[in-house]
C-alpha cells in the first residue's frame, strides 16, 4: 500500500513488430505498416517505423494512428528489406513525438533503433546514474536508458558486428530490471529479446524466407506469415544475412523457474484472434466465462457482453448457464476524437458515444452483463445504468477476472491504487456503487483452473499484489527540471 | 433484365438529422453533430450541417467522417437553435464537396437547405427539363433538382412564410418520383417529409421541447431525445416558432395502400439498436436467423457470424439449432484508409484488413457461417476460404435474406444486375463459387413470416424484381459535358 | 455623397488567366498555375483553375495562395489542353470556397466555367429578377448572375456550338452593367470579353500556337508567351479548334467614345513589370514621381519610398528633384499570417511587421516619403511616425496620385466614403493627422499630363467622383435570409 | 585547394533570439516568435522555440516558416517568462525535425536548451571521441556535440546553479573550435556566448527590464527593444533572477587580437536595416556601391540592382556615377514552394519565378547590373540573359564584393570550391560565361577602404582563402551507418 505514488514516469502500453528479409522485396516498411495496423489496439497514440537498406536507418515517427501516419509517400521513403515498428499509448500527458518509438540513434557502434514493450522498474535509477556519467536525454521513455547502456557497453567486438550487438544488448539488459520485449534494428541485423520472466508477449513468424517478430500473432496473420513459436522468456534472437540465431539472453544465469506472463493480456489487452503464450485468447476468455457461470450463477433471461472484449466470456457464460446470449449493447465503430458535450448535459455522455443499449432487447429482462474487468468503476456504473434505463428489470454484473486491486508496473496502463475501486471497496460496496443487483468476480484460483494453467507461470500482481520484481518503494525524486514538447 | 445500365448517375446512401429548438441552448449544430455521428454508418464519405440563427443559414460541408469534419471551431461557427445535417456515401467516383449535402441556396423565397436520403427515378428527366428552362446545376445530385423545383414553384404566399415553404415543397415533390426522406431548413422553419410509399426511414423525437427528426432512432438515443413515432409515409411535418404541424404531403391524392418500406434496411443497413418501421432491428435480424435455421438446418459444431451485421442472425440461428455460437471471425476497429498491398501478394488482402479467422476456434470444426447477404460473391468467397484455411472441416454458408438478384433504384447502393451473382447464377453455382459445402438463403415468404409482417408494406425489389415505382427503361442520354471537382 | 452604404455586397479584386492549346502538351493547368502565380498580387484569398479535356470540365478551387492550393497531385487531376484560372481577394467576411472562382456549372448548353474580374453595378437587381423567375443561387458573387443569364439565353444554336456560346454570352452581357473582364471555358471553346469601357485590363498572348489571355502581361512573361495586344474594350475573342476569332461584343451598339480604363491599376494595383493599357506601369509611376516633384518640391536630404509600390515614383521624384534616393524603409518578405500582439503593446505593430525604418540612414535627415495613395490615413500616420522615431528631422509626405475621395464600384476594393480620409478632411487636416511636416498630392491634371494621356480614356472616379456608369443610389434591400459557409 | 570535399556534414545558416524577463508578462514565447520572424531571412527551413516557466523547458520545433509553425495554440503552450528561439537553413538534404533547434535535453545538471549559429570545425572529431566514450546522437548537428560536452563537464557546482552552467559551458566551449554564437536556456538562466574571434553576430538589447539577445538588431526593432551593444567576441553573458552578468568566456586565455567578423554578413546575409558589428548594413552596402563605381566605371544609361540584396549598392553606384537608378528587375513576393516546370520548357525557369525584367525600362539601354556576389555563376548568367532579352543593348555586371573563391567553414552556406566559378575561372572567363559585356568586382582592399575598417577585424576567407581557424584537411571518415528521418 502506498506504492501508488511511486511511479509518475511515463507508462506505456505498446506493440512491436519487426521483419528481416534483406535482398528480397525491399518492402519491409510496408509489411511493418500492415503488422502495426494489426497491433493498433495495443497503442493508438503514436507510431513509428525504422527501416534499413543495409547502410542507413530510415526513421518516421508521428502522433496518431498507423493508417494516418504511414502514407504511400512516407512508406516509399522507408527503404530497405528490414524494418521494425512500434505503436504506443501513453498514460501521461506527455504526448510528444519526442517519446515516440522506435528510438533511433548513432553511437560508436553505428546506428541502432529500438522498440520496447514493457516497463523497467529501475529506469529512473539508471537514468540518474547515466546522467551522472554525462549522458543526455531527449525523451522521457525507458527505451532511451537501454540505448545509453548499449552505447556505454564495454564489449569489444568490431563495430557493427553481430557479436558487438549481442554483447552490448546483453550488457545493457543485465543492468535493467522489469518487463521488456524488445526489437533492435541495425543496418546489419535485427535482434528480438524477451525478459527472463516473459512478462510481455513476443512471437516468431516466417514469411517465405523472411523472419518476423511481433507482439501478437494477429500481425503474422495479416501478412500471411506462419506462426513459428513464441520467443521464449530469456531468449535472444538475432537475424542477419547468415540467418537466425537463438541464444539465451543471460547464459550465465539460471533460467527463471517463476515466470511472469501477463494474465491481463489474456483477459483484456490482446486481440481475441491472437495465440498468446501458446493459447488462443478467445478460447481463454470463453473458458473464463464458463467458469464465471459456475462460480456466480444467477437466474436471468439474457447474457449480454460489454463489447468487444467481453464477448467471448459472455458466450462462455451463456453456454454454461443455458441463458440466451444477446448483443444488448451496440458499439459504435466511429469513435476517435474528442466530442463536445452540449451544455444541456447528456447522461453517461462518454460511454454513450461508444455504446448504446437496445431497449427492445433488454426491456423487462433480467440481464447478466459480462465485462472483463472493473478499474475505477465509473464506466461500469454508467453501463449498468444504461441497461437499466433501457428497461432491464435486473442487472447482474459478472466480471471475467478477479478484482483489480493493484497497479501494474510491468507495462499495462493502470491508475494508481487509490483510483482502483477494488483497492478501496469490498465487493458489496462495489455492487452498490455500480448499482448492480448482484456482482460476481471470477476467482483467482478459478481463473487458472479454467484454463488448466499453473499460476507459477503467470504474473497476476494486479489481482494479488504479488509483484514478481521488486521496485523502489519510495517515490522517485521529483524531476523538477524537465523538457516537454516536440 | 437489361435494366442495369440505366442508372449511371450518382447513387447515394445517406443519413439525415434535424433539430429545431430556437430560443433554447442555441447549440443545435452540436446536437446535429452528435446525431450525425450516430448515423455515420449510413454514409462515411462526406458530411454537412446547416444551422440557422433565424436570419442566416450557416453551412459547413466537407469530405470525411463527422468527427473529423466538425471541430469545435467549426461547430462554433454554425450558430443558432436549429440545424439539419447529412452523411453521405456515394457509389460513383464523384467524391467532391460539390456533391455533399445539405444543399443550401438562396432563391426568391429566401434561403433554404435540403438534406436527402433516397433516390429519384425521374431526376435525369427533370434535370433535362429544368436545364431547358434555364436552370444551372452545380452538383450531380438529385437534391439540386428538388431545390430548383421549389425555386420555380408557382405557389404565391409571402416569402419565408410556412405556407410558402409547405406549398412549394408540395409542388416540387408532386413532380418527383422515387424514394425520399427529406429535411428542409429555412431561417424560420424545419420541414420533414417522407415519400408516400415510405421507402426510407424517418423518425420523430422530442428533446425537452425541441423537435428532432432522424433517419434512425440511434441518433435520438445518443442525444437522449425520446422516440415519439415514425414520420409516416406521405406525411409532411413542419416545425416553426408556433410548434409542430403534421399534414398530408399530397392531400389531394389517396393514401398509398401499397407501401415500400425498405426490407434491406432491416436486413443490413440500419444499426441493430435502431427501431426501424416500428420494429427492433436486432429482434428482426434475430428472428431471421431463427427462421433460417428452420429452413436450412445442417449438422455442425459452431455457428459463426460475419461481424458485425451478421451477429444477431447468427445468435438466432444458434439458438434455434442448438449449435454453439462463436465469434470465429474478428473484425478490426481501425480500418479507414487505403492500404498498399505488398508486391508479394497477400491472399484475400482486402478482407483480411477487416477480418481475421480464429484458427484455434475453427480448427477441425463444422462451421455454419451466417451473413446478411451476398452481393457479388467475391467477399463471401474470401471469407469461406479464410475460414477453411483456419482449419474448419466444413463451411456451411447461411444468408439471412433471399438472393439479391436485382439492383435497388430507391436509395441502397447496389451494383448493376450483371454484377449480382444471384442474378446470373443459381444457388448450387453460387455455393460452388464461394466454395461453401452448402448454401442456404432465407426464403422471401419465410422472411416476412419470421417477423409477422405483411409483404404489401415492404419493398423487396432487390430480391423479387418487383419494382414499386417505374423508372426509365432506357439509359439516360450520356451527359457528355460535365463538371467534376471541388 | 451618401453613396457609401449602397454596396454591401461582395466586392472582389481579382486576376484571371486562360490558355487554349488543345492537342498540344495537355498541360494547360500547369500553365494556368504559373500564370496565376504571376497574378497572385491581384488576389491572395482564394484561387481556382478549371481545365478541360474536350469533354469534361475539371475544377479545383480553394482558399489560400496559388502555390499552396495547386500541388502536383491537384494539377495532375486537372487534365486537358485548355484551362482558365482565377485569383480572388474579397473585402467582406465572406471568405468561403462557395465564392471562389471560376464558377463552373452544367446547363442546357452543356458545361461552362467563368472567371470574372470587375464589378457589376446591377447585379443585385438582376439577381432579384432571376430569383423571381425561379433561379437559385449558391454563391454571393456577381459571376453567378452572369451564368444564370447565359443559361436563360433565348439564343437557339446547337448546344455546345461556338455560335451558341457567343450568342448566349452576348445576350447575358447585354443585361449587365458595370466593369468586367471575363474568361469563359467550355469543353470546346474559350472566350475572353472586356466590357465596352474597358475598366479592367485583359491582354492577349501567344505561346507557340497556344492562345493566352490574362489580366496582366506579367503572366505572359513568366510562361514566355509573347504579348500580342490588349483585348480591346467591347471586344469578344473566341478560341476553339478552328483558331481565334475576334468580334465586337455588341455589334449593334456604337463603340464607346468615353473609355473607363482604371487609372488606379496604373497607380497601385498592377505589377510594375506589366504593360497596362499599352503603357509600362513602371514608366507611368516613374513619370508620376517626376511630376510630383515639379508640383510639390521641398528642400530635403533624402527621397524614401514606401516599398514596394512607391518605389518607381520615388525614383522619379529623386531624379527630378536631385535629392538622393534611399531605401529608408525595409519590407519583410515573410508576412502572411495573423500575428498576436504581445500584451505589452508594440507601437505601430501592424505596420512594423511589414516595414522597418533604417535609423542610420534616416537619422537627422529631412526626408521626402513617397507613397502611391492615402486611403484611411492610419497606415500613413504610422509610417510617418516610424520615420520620425528613426531620427528624421523632417518628414514630407508626397503622394503620387490625387486624393482618394470616392469609393470604387468597378472592381477595386475601397472602403466606404466615410472611411476615406480625403473625403472628410482637407489636405492641411490630413497632413496634421498623419503628422507630416508637409503633404503634397499629385494633381488630377498633372497625372494625365505626366503620361501624355487623355482623361477621356480613363476612369478616375475614385479621385473625381465622376462615375462613368450609374449605379443604384439607394442601398439594396437588405438580404435578410442568406447562406454562408462552405 | 582540394579542401572542398572535407566537409560533407550539415552546414547551417541560422538566426537566434533570446529573451529573459521572468516575472513580467510571461509571454516570452510570443516575443521570441516575433524576434524569429524578423530573423526569418537567416533560415527558412525549420524553426523552434524553447520557453521556461522556471521549472520545465517547453519545446516546439518544426519544419517551415516561423509564421506557419507558431500558431496561437502553440505559443500558448510555450509558457513562461523566458525563451530562446532558432531559425535554420540547412544545405544538405537532411531536412528533418531531428535536426531542428533549439536542441533541448535533460542531463545531470537539469534541463538545458541550446540554439547555435555558426559552424564548428572539429565537430566530427569531437563526435567520434564522444561516441567512443559512450555518447549517443539523435541528430547530425554540431549543437548536440556541445550539449554532450556540457553534460560530461567535470565542473562541480550545485546542479542548476549559475556557476555550474557557466562552468560547464566554458569547459565545453574550450574543447570546440570554430565559429559560434550561442544561446543557452535553463529553467533558471539564459546564457549568450560569442566565440573569441566573433565570426557570427550577436547583439544585446533591453525591453523594459527584460534582456534580449539576437543575431541581428532587426529583431530588437520589431519588438521595440533598445539596442544596447554587441555581445563582444569572447564574451559570455548570463542573465538570471539576479540580473545580467558579463564575463570573459575564457578568462585564462589572452584576448584575440585578430578578429573574424564575417564580412559576408555585411555584403549579403544580414538585413539592410540591421546594425551589424556596430555599422549600418545599408550604409555599408551603399558605400561598397560607391566604391565599386570608382573602381569599375562604365558609360551606361541605367543602374539596375538585383533585388533585394543588390539595392543599396546599386543606389551607391548610381549616386557615385551619376547614372540614373532604375528598378529594372521586379521580384515576386510569393515564392516559397516547388513549382513544376512544364514539359515545354521555360528559359531561366527558376530565376523567372522570382524575377522579371522590365522590357519598357530596359529596351535599348546600356545597363549596369549590380549584385552582391557571384557564387556558381548560373544565376548571374540567367539574369544577364533576361536583361538582354528584355532589350538592353549592353549589360555590365558589377559585383559589390571580391570574387568568391573559397568555401566558408564558419557558418555561411557555400558550395564546394569546385562549384565556385571564381575558384576555377578568371574574370574574363566569368564575364564570358555570364554573357556580360563587362564585369567588375569590388577589390578586397577597396572593400575595407570604402567603410574605413581594418581588415584584421574581419574574416574574408571566402575571398582570400585566409582561414583564421584551421580545420581538418582530410575528409572526415565516411559515416556509413546513419539515421535519417523524423
Amino acid at each position: 500500500m502506498g506504492y501508488d505514488a511511486v511511479y509518475d514516469k511515463l507508462k506505456d502500453e505498446c506493440g512491436i513488430f519487426g521483419i528481416w528479409g534483406v535482398g528480397q522485396q525491399e518492402e519491409a516498411a510496408n509489411f511493418a505498416y500492415l503488422g502495426l495496423h494489426a497491433l493498433q489496439h495495443r497503442g493508438q497514440e503514436a507510431a513509428g517505423i525504422v527501416s534499413t537498406d543495409g547502410e542507413t536507418l530510415h526513421v518516421h515517427r508521428d502522433m496518431g494512428h498507423v493508417a494516418d501516419i504511414f502514407t504511400a509517400e512516407v512508406i516509399a521513403r522507408l527503404k530497405g528489406g528490414a524494418a521494425i515498428g512500434h505503436v504506443r499509448y501513453s498514460t501521461t500527458g506527455e504526448s510528444h513525438v519526442r517519446n515516440a518509438q522506435p528510438f533511433a540513434v548513432e553511437y560508436a557502434g553505428g546506428a541502432v533503433a529500438v522498440g520496447h514493450n514493457g516497463n523497467l522498474v529501475n529506469a529512473d535509477q539508471l537514468r540518474t546514474e547515466l546522467e551522472a556519467a554525462g549522458s543526455i536525454f531527449t525523451s522521457s521513455s525507458d527505451t532511451e536508458v537501454i540505448v545509453h547502456l548499449i552505447a556505454r557497453s564495454k564489449v569489444n567486438h568490431p563495430p557493427g558486428s553481430p557479436a558487438q550487438l549481442m554483447g552490448s544488448v546483453r550488457e545493457a539488459l543485465a543492468r535493467v530490471s522489469g518487463a521488456y520485449s524488445l526489437l533492435f534494428l541495425t543496418p546489419s541485423a535485427m535482434v528480438g529479446v524477451r525478459d527472463p520472466m516473459g512478462f510481455r508477449p513476443l512471437v516468431l513468424g516466417r514469411l517465405k524466407g523472411q523472419w518476423v517478430m511481433a507482439s501478437e500473432t494477429t500481425a503474422l496473420d495479416l501478412i500471411e506469415a506462419d506462426y513459428v513459436r513464441e520467443v521464449e522468456p530469456g531468449e535472444l534472437i538475432l537475424v542477419d544475412r547468415d540467418g537466425l540465431r537463438s541464444e539465451r539472453l543471460f547464459p550465465d544465469r539460471p533460467a527463471e523457474t517463476r515466470l511472469g506472463r501477463c494474465i491481463f493480456e489474456a483477459i483484456y489487452f490482446a486481440r481475441p484472434d491472437s495465440i498468446l503464450f501458446g493459447r488462443s485468447v478467445y478460447a481463454t476468455r470463453h473458458a473464463f466465462g464458463k467458469r464465471l457461470a459456475v462460480e456466480h450463477p444467477v437466474p436471468a433471461d439474457l447474457v449480454v457482453p460489454v463489447p468487444d472484449s467481453g464477448v467471448p466470456a459472455a458466450i462462455g457464460y451463456a453456454e454454461q448457464s443455458g441463458i440466451p446470449f444477446a448483443m444488448g449493447l451496440v458499439r459504435s465503430h466511429y469513435v476517435g476524437r474528442t466530442f463536445i458535450e452540449p451544455s444541456q448535459q447528456i447522461r453517461h455522455f462518454g460511454v454513450k458515444l461508444k455504446l448504446n443499449a437496445l431497449k427492445d432487447v433488454l426491456k423487462g429482462k433480467r440481464v447478466v452483463v459480462v465485462d472483463d474487468s472493473i478499474v475505477r468503476g465509473t464506466t461500469s456504473r454508467k453501463i449498468v445504468k444504461m441497461i437499466r434505463a433501457a428497461g432491464a428489470s435486473e442487472v447482474h454484473l459478472r466480471i471475467s477476472s478477479p478484482p483489480t486491486s493493484w497497479p501494474c508496473y510491468y507495462g499495462i496502463d493502470t491508475p494508481t491504487r487509490q483510483e482502483l475501486i477494488a483497492a478501496t471497496h469490498d465487493q458489496p460496496q462495489i455492487a452498490t456503487y455500480v448499482t448492480a443487483d448482484s456482482l460476481g468476480y471470477l476467482s483467482l484460483a478459478g481463473m487458472y483452473q479454467a484454463i488448466g494453467e499453473k499460476r507459477e507461470t503467470y504474473c497476476d500482481a494486479c489481482f494479488s499484489g504479488e509483484y514478481l520484481i521488486d521496485f523502489p518503494k519510495r517515490p522517485a525524486m521529483a524531476r523538477s527540471l524537465r523538457v516537454v514538447g516536440t
